[in-house]
């Protein structure tokens, strides 16, 4: 059986362990969220009451230049494209995923219609993030294009002569589940069809190298595990082959080759920066900074593999801990026992065979909140999927100590049996 | 001739005297760039600080819920509301207003497409700001419409059979010259086109009524008049009876009726939540609600009629100033004289009659700022346009002291021929 000695002789041989200093993580709470919401970094407050007090209220309107807001989503941007493999000035940070996939989508379905116009179909993952199947079929729908949904192991052979895109997230956001990117951008390809990667589940979380696997288009997510702050503007990276190519619907005028010459016509500027649309949230972007400088300081203490190799080790020693502490208590892991096909988070659920419809998912993970374990629910009403208990590991902050705890509390709830209180029950009116 | 005391006597018998304190204004500095960026409300530190360090330091993900993040949109939207005549429950606050004229020009193109089909154009003002002429053009393109652009004063005899959609920006951001809300919304519904307005140089700065005057949609900005921030979130209005019809291309998981179902299909949420897209971010909505309830104090001073009275009274003095104490300079007023057809801003140009490409604008502006006059120019590189010297009056800060001593310096800087000088000239790398 592995001890709470063990896991703490697993820290003090973590080369990134001194980066969990870098956030403010309250006392007595175990935070297993961070892929929902990454927690506060210690730069983000004085930074921000920098911009607030310093740069708008001082500053004003001259601080579009003397405090350098002009070039944030480039600035920020270029720190992302280094977690992601990308080049200096191939990523902006601005707007959200939901609106970026519509702008990256809409370039590779404008670049298929040109190149491949005979190809009328959009493949994605039936699980996939539903903001992102939204986005899809809305704009398969505007485009007159189809949208076709398979199961997560079914993507590459869903590929046909058809396919103009495959558009997936790395890693899932309910299972854990990840795509091994580039034997799936390398099958796209091979099938003729242009790959659009979702990165909002990994980015931040492990090493990822879009130029490596040779991806079109990629977006992500800039308030998971890049730390950025509730609802941080998310970024988008676009292949240098492809970013001149863009005729771009949402047209804004930050996306201008010269918006301040205030010409009628739309001009696009040369690459990435035609990705940008409107005046993006400033505040919202200088904390997001904060949080990928929290990324990007693992660059100096093992390098951004270090962060895969925790985090596969966090999630191994979840898995162990749960199988070896919380036995007969009716859960199984959803996410894949394989690291290698697994993102930073493991998922399980509870199957009650007396009460099938009851398995009592929300209550545990209400009362593991009440005992400062912050993990997520993510119901399974659709009818395909399992009620999901859900707990991320980011591997910047969370110690092997705070699994074995983590653990050890869900051991407690189990045994206790005090998830079954009235006080934890799911309130249904919550949609 | 206007004195000194005469503008401190105004001041003296101003109502809306009192809102001036909610505000940080660096001292030394007269600012007359809020139709820009608005200044920082004296709450708006605190506020953020409370967001950062409290909500998202220690609430972490549980602020969704405990601190009503997910209700921003919606609340900030209400407040909004009350500014522009709307109802409760019929604004959202969200993105840019770049991508909420490209939500509500897309929900008009399909009302349209579906009321009265035959009808294929959609007719804007030339001079309208540049990134309302980007987003027309390219959903014109993707909906296979032709734009038809007018001069300012043709708006309403450009309407025609032909004419779906009538889109235009209340007060022109360049000249200042505003529409009659009433009147061309009234034209475009008679000649049975929809009625698209962009609020963004009058929410704020005035009482606007989109109820009353029959509006069919609006977007506006948080950054200028409502003094949200540096890019904050912008607001979108529809009216109730169009709200439900909306086909939303950006189809993000915030507009979904139970966005926490994560069902895979699209379901739109009722009314104007639908609008929404993927998630705001919170750490500069919490920033714009301040911004707002600065204007919304004004209920308690005279209501926002007297906004509107006193931002008149302030560019009438303005110019009236600008005539009587700067005459001789080759100073013109851009902006229309009759104040019932100008916004709450005055745009003066500079004729030479000795080098008219090159009549000083930049570099007068430039000079003001260096005296703590803050206004902005806009080059008039198209061509159609005179190069010009841009001032707003925001009524809920601006002194009528402020305006004479802004005049004051404006004539100083003229008179001692400062402006000359190589410091001031234009850098024309600035794109």
């Amino acid at each position: 059986m592995t001890t709470l000695d063990d896991c703490q002789a697993l820290d003090a041989r973590d080369s990134l362990r001194p980066l969990r200093d870098l956030f403010v993580l309250p006392s007595g709470v175990i935070y297993l969220d961070g892929n929902s919401l990454g927690p506060l970094p210690k730069t983000a407050a004085a930074r921000v009451s920098q911009v607030v007090t310093d740069e708008w209220g001082r500053g004003l309107i001259r601080s579009w230049n003397e405090a350098g807001w002009f070039t944030l989503p480039a600035r920020v941007g270029d720190k992302i494209a280094r977690l992601i493999g990308a080049c200096a000035g191939e990523v902006v940070a601005t707007d959200s995923t939901s609106i970026n996939l519509y702008k990256v989508l809409s370039a590779a379905l404008s670049i298929a219609a040109a190149d491949t116009p005979l190809r009328r179909e959009v493949v994605s993952e039936r699980s996939n993030f539903p903001t992102d199947l939204y986005i899809m079929d809305a704009l398969c729908r505007e485009r007159r294009r189809d949208l076709h949904l398979v199961k997560h192991e079914d993507v590459t052979a869903a590929l046909t002569p058809q396919t103009a895109v495959l558009a997936l997230t790395h890693v899932n956001y309910r299972t854990g589940a990840m795509h091994d990117m580039a034997a799936v951008t390398a099958a796209a390809h091979d099938a003729g069809a242009l790959m659009v990667w979702d990165l909002a589940h990994s980015a931040g979380a492990m090493a990822v190298d879009v130029h490596t696997v040779g991806a079109d288009f990629a977006v992500g997510c800039g308030y998971k595990y890049l730390n950025g702050g509730p609802g941080a503007p998310a970024f988008v990276w676009v292949h240098p082959r492809h970013a001149d190519r863009f005729w771009q619907p949402l047209a804004g005028w930050w996306g201008h080759a010269a918006p301040f010459q205030f010409a009628p016509d739309y001009r696009p500027a040369a690459g990435i920066a035609r990705y940008l649309c409107g005046t993006p949230p400033v505040i919202s972007l200088a904390a997001l900074e904060c949080g990928v400088d929290t990324v990007l300081a693992a660059e100096s203490f093992g390098g951004l593999s270090a962060l895969r190799e925790k985090s596969v080790a966090l999630t191994e020693l979840f898995t162990l801990l749960v199988d070896e502490r919380c036995a007969g208590h009716g859960l199984q892991v959803v996410s894949p026992r394989d690291a290698a096909s697994r993102g930073s988070q493991v998922c399980l659920t509870r199957v009650d065979a007396a009460s099938p419809h009851h398995s009592g998912g929300y209550a545990i993970v209400q009362a593991l909140i009440a005992r400062g374990v912050i993990g997520d629910f993510r119901a399974g009403d659709d009818g395909d999927h399992p009620d999901i208990l859900r707990f991320g590991f980011a591997p910047l902050y969370i110690r092997f100590e705070d699994v074995w705890q983590a653990v050890e509390q869900l051991r407690q709830v189990l045994e206790s049996g005090e998830w079954r209180r009235d006080e934890f029950a799911r309130v249904h009116a919550v949609t």
